[in-house]
């Protein structure tokens, strides 16, 4: 049985389908919805429609862009020699956040599970591949989540590329810099000990 | 600096603004409403608008409704002498979810908070006092929530309605059920033994 209004549930549901999202959640976006300005709800709803009709996937590197190609790979002043492989446009955001990386990128749109289904061809491999045939690049570097679908997505593409000639790399796992030694996981400082650089 | 495209960042500026939704969360709900189907997409936005035009105060108890006066307040099963006040609709469901309750109820829309500088005259009092003029009430069940601002308004609301020859009570006080006793807080247990009953 509903509670609420059948247009308040309506709206609740629509939220509840959010991801992170439950009931509770839903029910405070319903309610802040719901006490918004007419014109601040209609901007919302706008603004909804308006990312839906813009934001494309970038020819070239799969981000999501309101401008064909995206202004990365449209940058003259980027090394167009090195791609970094990432599973999602919030992943690029991070890595440009280090304001060290200069070259271009490749979303995939997730990673290789078959847990969920999710094969090869549903992630954005085959664009990757299509611009190493035709791109000047040196090195591919692979910075899926070091997780079980990331590193299995990794050692995909790792193996896709040899032939290719170019340097493929993954990005370094070991102890994060802020951390305690005492408090990281097994795994993490077993890799953090295998990877260890002279000093 | 903005990493996203400029309409993605606007939706996720917009999903910013909802209540305990920060930059992560509205980063992933926009990606989320990114990869809708269009159609998919359109029903959100449709929904936002059509709760916003659709969904008014009921006249009678403040509580939001899609029909005037709403559902509660004109079934004829219920109870007409009794008005619980609670501060929000979500209340109102969580009370509804007893199946004991068979009064009505009267929507406050806040609490009277001086530091957030909401006042008596801000949440729905006024309409309250108005009803009890008209209508056969002969108790008003306080059920604002209790901390300082809920039981403040509590306070002014019972101090409001002395001379009205009604019964004014509050929601009991105590340890919840299923909750342990060694770990409930000083104030909760002192209110459990003040508000003992004879077993």
């Amino acid at each position: 049985m509903s509670y609420y209004a059948v247009t308040v549930e309506k709206l609740i549901d629509e939220f509840k389908k959010m991801p992170g999202v439950g009931y509770k959640s839903a029910q405070r976006l319903a309610f802040y919805v719901l006490g918004l300005p007419n014109e601040k709800a209609k901007k919302l709803a706008d603004v909804i429609m308006e990312a839906k009709e813009k934001i494309t996937y970038c020819t070239i590197c799969c981000n999501l862009t309101d401008e064909n190609p995206c202004k990365i790979c449209t940058d003259v002043k980027r090394d167009k020699s090195t791609i970094c492989v990432v599973e999602n446009p919030s992943d690029v955001v991070a890595l440009e956040k280090t304001r060290e990386y200069r070259g271009l990128y490749h979303v995939l749109h997730g990673v290789i599970s078959p847990m969920d289904g999710i094969k090869p061809d549903d992630i954005k491999i085959k664009e990757l591949i299509q611009r190493l045939a035709s791109d000047e690049v040196k090195e591919v570097i692979i910075a899926t989540n070091p997780n079980v679908e990331g590193e299995a997505t990794a050692s995909y593409i790792a193996r896709l590329l040899t032939g290719f000639g170019i340097k493929v790399t993954r990005i370094a796992k070991g102890i994060p810099i802020g951390s305690d030694i005492e408090y990281a996981d097994e795994i993490t400082l077993l890799k953090a000990l295998e990877n260890r650089t002279e000093i």
